[in-house]
């Protein structure tokens, strides 16, 4: 009940994403897996230009499929709106992500008239074993 | 199997937490209810003077209640070694707290050799209308 | 020109403060020392109790200080508006506080329609050995 | 007397950098341009592909710089240890950053044996006008 509705599905929020970023390269580029309820699923696929020396995926990457994710997970609840902006991003990097396509997870924490607060998790190569998690505030058109 | 299996139970850190907070009233303690592994759950129970105006339980009362669950966390599962602090807690204050109950979750997302970096979520209402949700992580004593 | 020019100087503030925590005690409450265009400088006086297990000042005191030093940065320069609250609050702990008075400065890092986004920084033996240090964002009201 | 000495200046942090990432594009790479002690200045020239929808720089630019500048202050510091990890990156969005050269200042909060905390700063207009502030934590090789 208290789970905020989806207003699009995936690929209605993917054609919103490829609208926000016509110049993004394909290879790479986030896509929307699953919405749900308060929800999204995202995988990018791997480049080898992703990491960095130490043979882990940069961070860099990882803070940007972070941001992503929670943009997806924002426009799939409140709809057609791009001017959405990244108020805060908090990081915690857990451990090297080794290369592998690179999964997230976005859990909306609360979406507010002004706000909205999103969970977002990352890995390559488990749930189990999370490369990152991000804290991510958006702030709303009014 | 990724998961760190604790080494105490919930009476076993309870016992922990009085000997480091021996002069904590009993009244508004948290205590720790449930331990599993890589996650604990716990409660405080309410005082009015936890209130700030608007009716709402006051910020510094979420903010210690996250910090003590991070640590009960984190001395479930590396057991009787006080001496870990807190090195970093980054709150997000999602809606005001109603006067009740206070709940808290906390879950391991990484517990390294020098550090553990907790999620934590409060509420007093429901799990699915959160409070507070917090990244807190602990240096580990050597 | 950019910074914020304050509409309350430090007794304005301070009677604001007590008239939104009437309940504090006198002793350990903290007063406004000094308001500047983007700036105020605030001072708890040291209660034995803010003490925790090693000898140094409880994380808990030092985040509510710094979400009060913020709380009074914000009146400061908005005015009388109480009902201002604090969205996150992120902090680092750096090193064990000393028992002494506590000393607080908080700056102004933007001050919008919506957010107003501080950074305030904590100590008590000198502002060359920082406690700690907290990003703290609070929600203008309408 | 309490702020660290650094150990290597500017050019001998920038060779450093250019060790550590040496695919990097010149163009837009950041380049240290002074350092001192607890404290190093960068910039980045601009590059048309920074810019996101709304004409102004994209957040994931200046997350990359934030880090890159932490980085540069921590090496300043300890010298020529690469293997040095960022652990947490909390970073605030100020204001739009309009197109322009980026510039950053890195001060070090704290440097301990396993940790070092530092505030960044980012803007393009003006150091009154800041667009981003972050604060970052790396985990220093043992």
């Amino acid at each position: 009940m208290a789970k905020p509705e989806p207003k699009l599905d995936a690929e209605g929020v993917n054609a919103l994403l490829r609208r926000a970023f016509p110049q993004a390269p394909e290879q790479g580029f986030p896509r929307v897996l699953a919405v749900e309820p308060g929800r999204v699923r995202l995988a990018s696929s791997y480049r080898p230009d992703m990491l960095r020396p130490g043979g882990v995926i940069a961070g860099p990457t990882l803070m940007s499929l972070a941001d992503t994710a929670a943009y997806a997970l924002v426009l799939a609840h409140i709809g057609d709106r791009l001017m959405t902006v990244t108020s805060q991003l908090n990081m915690s990097f857990l451990r090297g992500a080794r290369p592998g396509e690179l999964q997230a997870e976005a859990e909306m924490l609360r979406l507010g008239r002004r706000l909205a607060v999103c969970d977002v998790r990352i890995w390559t190569e488990s749930p189990e074993r999370l490369a990152a998690q991000a804290n991510v505030t958006y702030a709303l058109p009014e």
